[in-house]
């Protein structure tokens, strides 16, 4: 099983730590990281997305000769994925997406922790468009920009233990691939499943790269 | 990663086959299958569904204390998963929500092809309740019975054929834990992604059993 | 026009208490009323609920050769509900169901007060499931168990009145069976109008029972 | 238990055969029909519909007085529904809400069989308002005018046996108040329940007339 | 392009108001206003709206020789607007539904802020039967009567603030005719795009009335 | 009023035909119509929809310092509009969006007639996004390319017949920015009120470049 994350923002070092979690989630796979060179340094918002989607779709074909059997948009927002479905000869998941099917699967309800308020519009659309609005309950902004996640965990905690106390939720997701990393500590802190999105899109696109007759 | 597949009917051999079906999927997990003795023979609408919950309670009791890291009612209709979610101290998914999820992930649209007609409703109500609606083309009875299904290959692909013919699907489900061994060759002669909600599941509750923080 | 109420816990107390006020509500019906022996005590969340089944479908088989027009299911979760449709020979009607056809009929918006926090996700799903989600402004729990109910008549009527005074609605529903005594004297207190379920059962089993046609 | 069904149009033998038919479901009632004098011959279309409500307002109005315990509209497109409920001193019902509540009593799925096309969309909008979207398979014109039914039998029931050789239904409801002396025989006819929104408004209304608190 | 503009209330003054609105935004159509002279003195509740409509219907009547391109109802509420389409021989737009259209060009949520209490659910249900539930965060009433608006403008403008502030907002629809004048010194004082239907119907009808092959 | 439509696509011709229907539509509004030169020739599937959108952000942020009062995308699967939206110093309407807004105007139901089948979902899930859902009967293929629409009018008319036939539509979309020129000779010969998203989006541009406070 050869799976490719595609990171839609030019960051090496989240990159890096996108491919280490789905390494983690899938051992037994062979897990291929890239950058999307000519995206924005970080997706916050419609316009960042939208600048992503061209590199994105031509690392997609750049690497359909290379025999992946399914490929991941390393974004929450999942950019681009209407698109690149189209454009890909395998399977291509979100970790958005990916998440949101994870947590219907430990629980009825959760809720999302994000990055900006800025996000919050594009996640909600989503979650709609895939049909988990009756059970997302919350998506939250904690304030912290994507580049800042790693610094700022206790802003992140904070917000998640408001989701907590204030939701109802049987699943916390965390809402930025930048997140991977603080996915278990939290778990201990809350006594509630959390969800990283990639992850859930390792262990999705190693479904789905199995199915039988897939393109 | 240890993972229970329950079969809420009573039927030994589709228990085995369920079995093999499931470690073909995930290998490197403990696959444990048990059969529900107290259910009936087999599950075509919605009195078998309830006569075969108390038994399939009673096993998810038993295997309470064996460490299971989730566990899979292996029957499409998702037999008393509500009820086994409460009980249970791990996640519970059943085949037919894995394999909802695994077509939303390889495209757009599905259809489900499944036993007898009596079970067209129960499937329809699940989809509905769990959000698929919108991505679900058409539940179709093959008109084969749950224990003739191996014995009926023909009937089962020529259902199978009409959906792809009228249905404009992305993917095609398995509606039954019996046609577990039919998705490769179905998939070679649709040329569409058929998917078994067997193997769905396998990986999906690996997922599940994974997420930090899951009771 | 015979009537049968089944009443899916093993608590003789209950049933006694709702074969009257189902014979308040249609004197001119012959009313039997029936304890499921084999059920739980009381039913509190899904486990209680998919335990009552078995007994409540051994009732309505057995009963089955006795000319009833129709059949109500005495649990406010209306438990067993399909498969009881599918096993009867004559229309089965869930008592929530029937206190939620009945909110519907006096005003646009209600709200239920129920027994345990463990039982509002199941009245939901079944709000959702029925249609009338769009109606329902808040499932509330008064935090008092279904057998305490008699002796906590002031607890109810506090959160009852706490709807009342939160919720925008038309009418208040009384959401579990052991609450059909509380309905005059909460709404003589509240001056809105109040739904027992059984009541609302009653005559729509009288309803149902009169459809030419019915099997 | 006193009941006023009003007749919103001018015709005066439907009032009668509206109050016979209210009479015989519900024998205990006191049951006072009412003209529409100021209404048109017939309602067929939104035009009719709204020529039709200050005369049902008024009769209203006079009535309100009178101490009825409920008011049923007896027109299936539920004619001036919501402003005749915030008229009236008690609960106001229509035939064709009292119809579809029954239909979703007896079984998942039916259909309407009307008068001519220029009611299907009005009864479709109020389905939809309603909440009863998801059981209703298909509203479908006889193409038979509203004084015409009588006279019509033979076009109906063809339209009936349609409805039920196609739509896969429960159940059938007749969708004009002058359909209700049809039930009996196109039950018998189709072996499937038929509802009649008279008869199905006069329980209903006893039901919605017994609700202590209700204004 | 010739725009009729009715207002189904019998008051004068709104009418002129009205029509130099619809001027002020249409300034190259011919506008003529009228008034309903048999309806109420303003619309507040759905009894009022049932009283104006037959008036409505006959002023529609009357014009149907006059080569109207457009017709437009205006009251917030689209008072009779289904029985006016099906009575006029050309299209017919509300100024609520107008204003929704309006907001979603604009932005992405709005809400609404209007008079009395009593008019919140007739607007609400007008929201969700157009489509436009998931826009509109929230329906408000000012407390202020259709009558005195003009007198009360700080009322109206502090609900307006409170939902700038606690709605997430990108838009505020003003929700009766007679706020027409409100809009611009609206919007100056709150920085937010502020939008009156009756501007928004001038535009709208002008927009119906050039679509070839309109009836 | 001064108006920008951007054509997503590389096409000049198709840019001036734009400018043109967009000016008739508005002819007391300044139409300025623009090429996004680094979009592909067509949009055709998603694919080309993505990368149309760098070039159409660059147009807008180059016409940003313009004093546009709002601003179209001229292609009718609303490429980019979203981000275009959050990037704008002025309202954006896209044509499919304008076109169902005005399709809800002047009927009930409505269909689309586009070009090629890869266009379909596509157009599907904007009308679910945006709320149109149960208005749209069916969004139709006509199979000409849109740079062969021009020439190939009897094919557009035949499936706009067949959608007439069919469908039970009170008015027909045309589905591409280059039918824009049929809509008058469609219309006379359907006798259905036919609608053009670039005239519909010119007169929805021109109302929301009115509403005060925009930004």
């Amino acid at each position: 099983m050869r799976l490719l994350f595609i990171n839609p923002n030019a960051t090496d070092s989240m990159t890096t730590a996108i491919g280490d979690a789905a390494r983690l989630a899938v051992p037994e796979a062979t897990i291929v990281a890239r950058t999307n060179r000519s995206g924005p340094a970080s997706i916050q918002g419609e316009a960042d997305g939208a600048a992503a989607v061209p590199g994105l779709l031509a690392e997609i074909a750049a690497a359909s000769g290379e025999a992946f059997d399914a490929m991941v948009i390393a974004c929450f927002d999942d950019t681009g994925r209407d698109a690149a479905r189209e454009a890909a000869p395998c399977p291509v998941i979100g970790i958005g997406e990916a998440a949101f099917h994870a947590a219907t699967l430990v629980g009825r309800r959760f809720s999302v922790v994000t990055t900006l308020p800025v996000s919050v519009p594009i996640i909600e659309r989503n979650i709609a468009a895939y049909g988990f609005g009756p059970a997302c309950v919350r998506v939250r902004a904690s304030g912290v920009p994507v580049l800042a996640v790693e610094a700022a965990e206790a802003e992140i905690a904070a917000e998640a233990a408001r989701a907590d106390a204030e939701d109802g939720i049987d699943s916390l997701v965390l809402g930025c691939a930048g997140m991977a990393g603080l996915a278990e500590r939290l778990a201990d802190r809350l006594g509630l499943p959390v969800i990283d999105g990639v992850a859930a899109a390792a262990r999705l696109a190693a479904l789905a790269g199995a199915i039988p007759g897939r393109r």
